[in-house]
């Protein structure tokens, strides 16, 4: 599954892919707030340009990490 | 405000100060599931063990960071 997440201003918009169709429908995901790891340096590659956060179910199958409530796009974990 | 975080059987309850009073109450945050910094090599120091992680709302205070739907405790972020 192939991800554009908003990271704000400062980083724009960026590309994941996912393997997260045990858990996702692609629906569900739209407009979501995610939590994921950026290389600032990395512009256009065509590698994975973000690596999106989760933790494993008792499956093994990832479940996004995600802010409890709405927060502005592109803020830092800390 | 100071939490005992259960990170599973490998880990342990491990302690955490944070400063959540403007977004939580601690009513709130029993039970719950939120993601971690742990060192293991830290046990029982006076020290925080734990760095909860979160994300600034439009004020700069700290919204937690949590996996989208329950998941076995101590899990690993990835």
């Amino acid at each position: 599954m192939m991800l554009w997440i908003d990271f704000g201003a400062l980083l724009g918009v960026r590309r994941a892919t996912m393997t997260l169709a045990k858990r996702y429908e692609a629906s569900q995901l739209v407009g979501r707030q995610v939590c994921a790891v950026v290389n600032p340096q990395l512009h256009n590659a065509s590698v994975n340009q973000v690596l999106a956060l989760g933790m494993p179910d008792r499956s093994g199958d990832m479940v996004l990490i995600c802010p409890d409530r709405r927060v502005p796009d592109g803020g830092k974990l800390f």
